[in-house]
């Protein structure tokens, strides 16, 4: 039988330690079972050139891991030369899935990168990733806001993620690298605090899925992502209060209102 | 208006010419539009090293455009050093999506390799690779089977891919270029002969999405890819008939063997 | 016997179509025998270095291979993360052969990349490239001289090439790689419409030759392209008669202007 | 005045935290100061060229940062596409500390690779490298005792690493990022625990430095690497009785066995 | 006026000192006015994998700059990361210019690798290159037999090259750096010591040449080499008298064999 | 017994000629005993990026082995696509050398290159490098003065270099390649004029050394330093005069203006 120690649609343990590292303007230490991420969050004043003159900000993240993350040493990045394929593809995802809650006109034309180095890889790394590196990202934008660049904190909602696989017949939430293994049918849930999609990718790998199962397995992640939220709050305190359209005076106009100092 | 020439359920005109390459096992030249692809499938003895001593075989793919593919030149592959995320990202896509189809165990220890080399991209390139890249790959596997070297097509259905977008409001089925350069949400599907998904990549770029919308969007997903594979089985004309779980005779004439379920 | 099918001071069926695609200034498809190759012309606004402040343009020239071109697959170009020796030496012949009968000085300080992209190889890829390419090349610097940037079409000859060989004692006109595999010596032959040399490059490899095969094997080559300048003419029907010394009266209904000798 | 909170023959709070991670064979997380570096030693079964078939194994070290491991982000390794000479040049000085002390004929043929990870450099990175470095390789080489793969620990003497500077006239002992900055002299000094040299690197850097200059740093350091051994010690606990030459009588309990001189 | 200190039909002044290199098993140091090149010639047990298990050997050319072999510093061949075009070029050209005058099945399955260095370049370093390759290889050839490894000296005929090049209107023999800057065509010639071809290399660099003025380059050419050939004989001392098909009488003294035509 | 031809506390002959290349503005071949190096001095108008605007120069320094330096042939640098890890680790340590003895800031905001490039290896080419490069820079700096680019030579003292090792129980100054090889403790040392001490490092490889061995060693190498400043002296002429801190009279025929302590 499959996961004697939680339920198929339970997360793992979370553990978010915020301001984790000295230098960077945000970061996070994120823990989901024995996955560990240290996720920084760097102020850049330039943006890439397809921004320029345009007023407008960026997000974007980058992905790696030391070298034994894992139960095999992995060559190390500096050796290999170039990121692979894998990474590059991880670090789309993340960046596109924070820009999706960010104002990136409020947050004006600097760029926001998003380091996430995994120390300890049991699966879900690149979800986790999303997960710690809003974290992060939110102690940037305060940092911002606190030196006087940006009026208000400009972000939109919580975002977070996770993973759902199919097993065998099972369903099953959050998967260890030992299930992610055995899985026949791999999805990520990129979801927003209002439960607004911002990313959805199934995959099977020799095999294939229903519309009925994809539905099913949105529900899981649905329930998973609001256990992350309720932890990324818990991350960010008071700063919390400020995300998204909550706690402002609602004006007829536009939903983003400068927030109180 | 958006979209005077056709629907938004319509998908562009396609044309697929199989062996159209003089060298390659199996190949075809798609056409979405202005979308222009040759996709190649050469038959390689080796397989990954962790194939090795299987007895499973495998198929993987290539992507890559030639300089003046796109409305501004880009730079040369050779030129470059390395493929890029998004090449990188393509590719592991097109090669998922035929694996799903085929029974690697029948192929037996070795590699297919579809080469899916755009002459002109006009929005779709992933996706036309993918429906094309299936027309070149059961090329080769019947050069294989007429080689004698294995006893049947080892191909268990069809599969084929169309994006769908929401620009604005509206929903649209196969955007061209124009198209997708405004779109906030990006579907891609792939989808087998028989309506079960093989893969679901659904992008918010900025924007986010509904439960709602992720099921319009695969209903339009569906209708297209319908409409791929009467083409695809023009292009293969007898060859479509042996593809799949359809049972058949052993007829006098040819050498085709029915698989076991 | 060797040839049967033509003889050996024949050349290949030869077939040139223009403006094969949508977004280059000017292309060219050209087949010789089974070879088959894409000429693009891109303009770009910049100079090398060397050219700046000169008021002088450039052309320049880019070769590459899809892996299935070859009779066995080869490693695609991004992969290899380099141009080898072989690809640089061809992409330079190209430039420096297309140089020669441009007034570079009335192009100005801009820069037409020719590239070449070979679809299928059986032998003659650079000097088919070279053929195929000038016809590109006239037609991006018609676009040029039609959008009103230069006020004439600033080429000063025709000028194609072809390949001899010497296959055991026999001399070959427009070698098929199945015949250039076989030859001992193997000339490559640059001229212009007038007659002019632009190169010769005669190669032994293992073996030698004397100067009075060099003599036969340049009349060879003289002949070929005599035959290679008409098809040329035909693809580029009126604009021919805009190319090289000729004076011609300027006339009410177009632009063009003589080129003072 | 320089370094208000402690003399400038003291070094800053030290801890070493054994097995960090839960892959490795061996692994530390080492703080000095606000210096942090995760060590992890890994077996493999494998040496260099070099040592094939001489029976004897080697150790060797690679060395990197995370982006945000220093005040201002770095480029991420993979984008840097090769370790710099900086990097190349620490790994080579951990190695060779490293193997220094370690029994490479009793270790067989087999290599242990020591990666330190800085999560956060606030300097004297190298040193601590070493220092942390040998905890983690003392634990891996514990590991193939306790396998049974190696009959004892081969490891004949602690090993571990320090820094002085001269700031102005000032020689002080384990320079902060802060303080190294300032130093015109700067030294490293590798040292057993039987107080005997492995490497001593002095280095002017457009300053220079008298014979009895370098006396005084290497009696500094000498102070600080007995306070470093100290932390070993206590971070190896009872497995730091079978290091080095002390002759000690089998006992019933553990299977450490008494190396010959 | 051109060429003050010597006639258009004359060679500069030509120095080889044969063995200058302590670790070579041939070597020579070529100077031709100021180019200054070292020489040396490798014996590789290895060859190439086309040519595995055929008995035959293979001649390879490596070619190489100091950073300043020329008027502006190089950036330096380790820092640029790979060959560019023009080096592999000159590469491609000295090997085939050697093996045309190597009886390659003689030697066996081996590889002489000549590296070509310049140390000052000052025009011809291609050709120079060829001609105190030579030297060298036939060094490393007779060490070869001199080991005992082959039985004769395996070298058919000398060999060597020239520049020629027109500027404005003259025709000039072996050009400097300063007048092949000013040339308008510019031809390599290698020949070997009994006057037939091996390589004609004929480039107009926006300019074009005639049939005569060809015919007219190649006539100064042999007389060019004629002289080189001589200078290649002083260097060879006693071992030029073993090269070619010369037949000859075994001599008690020395193990040299006649070769069979 | 070791070095029969030399005493435990002999350098190797040495020889350096001066102006050795034509286009460099200061350049030097240095041999010691069969260790023979180019070293050629550049001057380039830029500065690295953290010194624009401050007024001060750089000296930095580049390092090269030509194929067959040694006695098994290397893999070309431009072939190895990128300097190794002891190359860094060399350029590195002549740069600061170098600049240890130049008055920067009356350099003024240039940048002298130093190319070391290695004909022939047998010990100590990194130190060779140091000794020899000095020359090559000071003539490079006297070529700047007598440009009226700089008031004087900008030069505070000599600087030299020399390895001293540990073979067996012996201590033997200047090593060679062969000595050098089994060498258990290895000490490279970089000496002013005046005995100031500008690098010391000293390295055991699976050996360890006592503060008293350095002692001796660092005695040993103050002897040949003293000796090396002697042949610079030499090759320096008249130039030697002008460097260091000894005042001096501006005498009519000279421009060199003596240096404000």
């Amino acid at each position: 039988m499959l996961r004697a120690e939680r339920g198929p649609a339970d997360i793992r343990p979370v553990r978010i330690i915020p301001n984790y590292n000295k230098y960077a303007e945000g970061s996070a230490l994120i823990e989901m079972g024995d996955t560990r991420i240290i996720c920084t969050a760097s102020v850049d004043d330039k943006v890439p050139p397809f921004l320029k003159g345009t007023g407008k900000g960026w997000v974007t993240a980058e992905y790696g891991m030391i070298p034994r993350a894992t139960e095999a040493r992995g060559i190390r990045e500096a050796v290999k030369g170039r990121p692979g394929g894998r990474t590059l593809e991880i670090q789309r995802l993340i960046g596109r899935s924070l820009r999706a809650v960010v104002d990136l006109e409020a947050l004006g034309e600097r760029t926001i990168i998003v380091d996430c180095d995994v120390l300890q890889a049991d699966g879900g790394t690149r979800t986790a990733s999303i997960t710690g590196g809003f974290v992060a990202l939110v102690y940037a934008l305060e940092w911002l806001r606190n030196e006087g660049v940006i009026p208000f904190l400009p972000v939109t909602d919580f975002v977070a993620a996770i993973s759902v696989g199919r097993v065998g017949a099972d369903l099953l939430l959050d998967l260890s690298f030992a299930e992610d293994s055995q899985a026949g049918v791999d999805l990520n849930v990129v979801m927003t605090g209002s439960g607004r999609l911002v990313e959805v990718q199934g995959t099977g790998e020799e095999e294939t899925f229903s519309r009925e199962e994809l539905d099913a397995m949105l529900d899981l992640a649905t329930k998973g992502i609001t256990r992350l939220i309720e932890k990324q709050r818990e991350a960010l305190g008071n700063l919390a209060t400020f995300i998204g359209g909550i706690s402002f005076e609602a004006d007829s106009g536009g939903n983003h209102q400068p927030r109180e100092a």
